[in-house]
């Protein structure tokens, strides 16, 4: 069994455990991935919203993967696998060969059929998304210092976020203390506590997948922080010049989009069934069905545990990124048994802004205070490498005790939005 | 006299430091940049090598400004002014009244008639070019991890920096550390230690701006690092592939400029003299010819000070600010006199790398580590805001204690050049 290759494609949560698990085998792995960094998404709203530099929650992968001298780690762009051959496709026209294949490429946000939306409405997935959001945010306040129009300037300082998820509640929380508690004093053509930030959701509660008592709360919070929140309100059309909700019209130079995920080709990639978030249906054990050498984990892959759909978090995809890798690790050892994939969880944590957020661990419920330091804790406790911890802990210290913020930058342009 | 505006273009060293001077006076201040940040540019190629992240040497103007509440700034980009009507001129056809004008527009690096060049060998002045020449450094890394081919790989380990100033010697030893000390150990395919790392210069010696044993210990300290140190070499052709001198051919996947520099088209926007470098020709207060309510400072002003140029650095910068704020506060109570601008040499420091550097303060000279825990110490001291000196200092800290380096970021697509 020694030599055997084992192929992951993706060093998102999933992938990257995964590949850990399997370093110091006898397993020659080759992690692959079109980015050269992990990203910590967790925390990829705070880069949204200038709170934590880019390079605070990424961090190289081959770097992480260093001392793994049996990993090797690839930069480049997967876009089909040979299940017959049994190799893995790069853009570039070279493949690589496998014995086993784990593909954990994670997701993207969808747009349900409006893709066209996407150049008004960013979403929020990579550190490009995120800089880009920063810049439109950023750019919309600095427009709105030379706009001389009230209404237009009104425009220049609304701000949308579609979708009431964890994504788009952090968003808008951030965003009403930028604009409440960073930027006072920085403008003199305006009051940017005058900003209006919109929190739209189709549903009829905010963080749905927390109890009622808790979503109420965080309605509750977003409201003291500034936040309209607008439950219950389907978009209809999203254009340049803001959102509509049927009959409502939204003017609103900033929109951001939180609202849906659309999982990687993979299952495309392999022919296999999915749902229509586009994930592949796996069997139990995480395996494709027919191919006990195919894994799809992390937010590619639709599994039920106890009856019920895995969520797309990164505890889930750490579990299944260490259920493969043992999985492997037992085959190269000779165990071909069927092992199922059971998710453990963990218990929920979600933030809407200072000192304000909430905690569900099944046995206990917590809000406010105590689930915000919480939440900060975990995910310090959680972010990659010794220094991150200590240089996000930092910037966090800094920013709550001088009430500036440290990565307020504009920067590269941008073909898709009006700028000075 | 209450009242006055005062319009300052460009807020780099110079023009942020004349809108300080001319702060909580009874001015109307107005610094308009097509930038929101203002950049700590003797940084920025630790920006460039992976070493600082951008938000760590910038900041925003507005928030340094912000304490001034005579002081507005806007983002914009002026492309003309009317010295008739004493108007600036936006890109978007707005315009700006004056009674002062200050232009700090600063310089661009140039390419000395063939612009065709920079797609190949970017320069250094901006965040953008920084993350533009960072992507690309470890792009290569990336490519030859996967380049089966070995004179191809030797030419993705090939970094060739065309001029050997200040900016050029600090890339290329930067660059030497990074694959000497940052890297070994994070690929499979290849020992980062063979880089090549060739410095170009045409002179006769690198940093010919300071005495010739200063220079002499600079080659031999590149040397130590893995430099190849090329004096003497013009260069004749870039294109994609490399550079060529004369009949000698250097194949490298990543070549950077750091060779010369052009100023902005200040002097171009008045009508102005200006010298070949399209420096404007001021008079010896730093005002335009015939028009003493405009001033041009920085390194876009042509100024003699003891019978030599004033250089382009950022103590002159801030510097000529200081005094043309000076004058400006003096015409506000009647005060028409000429003040000569008379520049301090406060002496001159340089860094090659990991514990060595060069200093001339004239009185005494200094090369080694001494010199290099002197450039750290004044740079870090210069650095705007109390957070960014804490979080480069940490940062220093953290790359000479562990190795590694905290900003190794791929962000971006490149349409210039070749990606996986």
């Amino acid at each position: 069994m020694r030599g055997k290759r084992v192929v992951i494609v993706g060093a998102g949560f999933a992938g990257l455990e995964a590949a850990k698990r399997l370093g110091r085998t006898e397993a020659r792995v080759v992690v692959i991935d079109q980015r050269n960094h992990h990203l910590f998404q967790p925390l990829l709203y705070q880069v949204g919203t200038a709170l934590l530099a880019t390079s605070e929650i990424a961090w190289p992968i081959r770097h992480l993967l260093r001392r793994h001298r049996n990993v090797q780690t690839l930069l480049g762009t997967v876009v089909g696998i040979d299940k017959a051959a049994r190799r893995v496709q790069l853009e570039d026209g070279t493949s690589f060969p496998y014995d086993y294949l784990v593909l954990a490429t994670g997701a993207r946000h969808a747009y349900f059929g409006h893709d066209g939306w996407e150049r008004f409405a960013p979403g929020l997935k990579t550190l490009e998304d995120a800089t880009t959001i920063r810049r439109r945010i950023l750019t919309a306040f600095e427009l709105a210092e030379r706009e001389p129009h009230g209404q237009m300037r009104e425009k220049l300082l609304t701000f949308a976020i579609v979708g009431g998820g964890p994504t788009g509640v952090e968003l808008a929380g951030t965003i009403a203390e930028l604009a409440h508690h960073t930027l006072p004093g920085d403008f003199r053509a305006f009051d940017p506590r005058k900003a209006a930030v919109v929190l739209i959701e189709a549903g009829p509660r905010v963080l749905p997948s927390f109890r009622e008592g808790l979503s109420a709360y965080a309605k509750r919070a977003l409201e003291r922080l500034g936040v309209e929140v607008r439950t219950g309100a389907a978009v209809t059309e999203v254009d340049a010049d803001g959102v509509t909700l049927g009959s409502e019209r939204i003017e609103a130079a900033t929109v951001i989009w939180a609202a849906g995920v659309q999982a990687s080709p993979a299952a495309d990639w392999l022919g296999a069934p999915k749902d229509r978030a586009g994930r592949a249906n796996v069997e139990p054990d995480l395996s494709v069905p027919g191919h006990p050498e195919i894994f799809v984990i992390g937010d590619t892959a639709m599994i039920l545990s106890d009856g019920k759909a895995v969520p797309g978090v990164a505890p889930a995809a750490k579990q299944q990124g260490r259920h493969v890798a043992e999985i492997i690790r037992g085959r190269l050892d000779g165990d071909n048994q069927v092992h199922r994939f059971h998710y453990r969880d963990q218990g929920s944590l979600a933030t809407i802004g200072r000192r304000a957020a909430i905690a569900d661990f099944g046995w206990i419920r917590l809000k406010g205070g105590l689930a915000w330091w919480l939440w900060g804790i975990a995910h310090i406790f959680f972010l990659i490498g010794v220094r991150n911890r200590v240089a996000v802990a930092l910037s966090w210290l800094w920013i709550h005790t001088s009430g500036s913020r440290g990565a307020r930058l504009i920067t590269q342009r941008d073909p898709d939005h009006p700028e000075p």
